[in-house]
């Protein structure tokens, strides 16, 4: 059979602040298109979107929609994934999901192309994204892991607030107006919308994302700790999170003590490696005050990686910040990506 | 010789941003004076500042200005300590310093009330108040340290704008009103005022506090460290610390891992520990969302602790967040507090 050139692909969600920036990353890499099909819920269909010049129609998802789909990328929330993506998978595309649908089932490979690329063979319709935050650790964390082996992850990440969507952002926005003119802010969606108690986030910062569970933990910490592991191969490696949100419009921060298993490995070492390893940038230079910043890493796909330290108590101890746009990296540019990662490998 | 009732008080730096709290804490806590003085450098001097009603006059601080004072408080940077604090306690003032210059110094008791007020009595005539992100960490350990040992501590900070003065909060309030006006925003102070490069803290968050060391940590990180160690008398601790500042006015947040000697402890003992523990406010709730975030603990004396979680790999690992007003008990409160004790223990 002749290798295809070119794809149906459709966008699920396309309305959304993901969908925009899928839609815009498939535009920068030149994503090789045959057709695009924006899907979205019944409320947003009928709206219009600029792909490449031309004038598109959303339209509402149906199971009916991914016919003769190639490639499907959701991120319209984990209850369309779970209706929607068997159907899509069921009419022969791939489905790549960047909702927590089906992260941690065991039929589905949860990638990060640097990661775990050849988890990609294995795939039954269905590929998950992982969890924005979990994505550029593990970007960091990969080459520290085969050069040296990885035992502990003790991660608090500092996570910008368009992680929670454009009307988060708006309301970040508002609540600055507020209190700079010396008003009281109003708080309707932070931190989850869905829960009775609302906090500003402008000048703050919310120790919580995502529900809580039974242990202590949040659902993004949890997340953070169970996709590490899979994506990582590493049932067995200790992680830990804490997860914070933050005053911060796109790129989340993540403060990252590690320990290897290698005895007398330098910082300069780990620096080297950093700086040679794939979709990572390193900047580290503390005398020219060289480090990564959210403002500075928003509207770019690498992960930033700084502040290289070695612990000063423990051998196998190192400290890194880890910086990285949360809707690039963390989501449409990690999914466009995958896509693009099956194209080469000939499994679409 | 009859105790001393009433005392003459010099505040030091009285324009500067913690003076001024210094000043609202001594008139709220009611603090027993006789006479108090406001002094500065000379270009601060001459302002006038109205205490309990009254209209004082800034005069510039000299070694005369100690002169029949008790206690001086100060808070006008490290060189005029260094210059001043000798010449004050030689005329007989004991000095509460809350800047860096005598903190480590071996003959200086660096001095947080819940956790070493025995060591006001080996005083030489001054007192060094920590580090503002010191100390509300150690109000929390210190308990901790007592029921069931400590042996390491690995903290990431997400600190106040207030913390680097007056200007710094303005500034950033002017870059987040550029910044929604969708203008550039002008940097010139954070992260250091002295270094060549700034960058805009509103809507980023900047891991840089204070000058970088040659092992790569920052000062205020080895400040953590440090001064962790010597005020709970445990140079054999394991401290670890990230020290990052966020566009947040007031309050500074820390999430900190710890771990213990003891084995077998839960998370709700540690909970109970600290609900009765002097100086801290328990807010773990989190079936109720209730959690301390900056935004709240701001204006607030105590020490708020919560998000406290056992190790999911660790029997003897937990993980807390520790929340405090920088300006209160990170410095203003804390002196304030050291006064009020030195006057409790008759040392003065």
């Amino acid at each position: 059979m002749e290798k295809k050139q070119s794809f149906h692909v459709a966008v699920v969600g396309a309305t959304g602040a993901v969908g925009e920036q899928m839609l815009q990353t498939l535009e920068s890499r030149n994503f090789p298109m045959e057709k695009l099909t924006l899907l979205s819920s019944k409320r947003s269909a009928g709206k219009t979107i600029v792909f490449k010049g031309q004038e598109l129609t959303v339209q509402e998802a149906t199971p009916e929609s991914f016919e003769g789909v190639d490639i499907a990328l959701f991120s319209a929330g984990g209850s369309v994934s779970k209706a929607l993506a068997p159907e899509a998978a069921k009419r022969g595309a791939i489905v790549v999901d960047n909702t927590s649908a089906f992260r941690m089932d065991e039929h589905t490979p949860l990638v990060v192309p640097e990661v775990n690329e050849a988890d990609l063979q294995t795939h039954n319709g269905i590929i998950a994204n992982p969890n924005c935050s979990t994505i550029q650790m593990v970007v960091a964390l990969e080459p520290i892991r085969q050069q040296y082996g990885l035992k502990k992850v003790i991660v608090s990440t500092y996570q910008a607030v368009s992680g929670a969507g454009a009307a988060a952002v708006q309301e970040l926005h508002n609540q600055a107006r507020a209190m700079l003119n010396g008003e009281q802010p109003e708080a309707d969606i932070l931190p989850v919308g869905a829960l009775d108690k609302h906090y500003p986030i402008a000048f703050n910062a919310i120790p919580q994302i995502d529900k809580f569970e039974d242990n202590g933990f949040t659902f993004e910490e949890m997340k953070m700790i169970n996709e590490t592991k899979k994506i990582m191969h590493m049932p067995e490696l200790e992680v830990a999170a804490t997860c914070v949100r933050l005053p911060v419009v796109a790129g989340h921060s993540e403060s990252v003590y590690i320990e290897i298993e290698q005895e007398g490995v330098t910082a300069d070492e780990l620096r080297a490696l950093l700086a040679n390893a794939e979709g990572i940038v390193l900047q580290d230079n503390p005398a020219e005050q060289e480090y990564p910043m959210p403002l500075y890493a928003a509207g770019k796909n690498d992960v930033f990686v700084g502040r290289i330290r070695k612990d000063l108590n423990n051998d196998k101890g190192f400290h890194l910040w880890i910086v990285s746009d949360n809707l690039l990296k963390g989501a449409a540019w990690n999914s466009v990506q995958i896509a693009e990662r099956l194209v080469k490998l000939g499994l679409v």
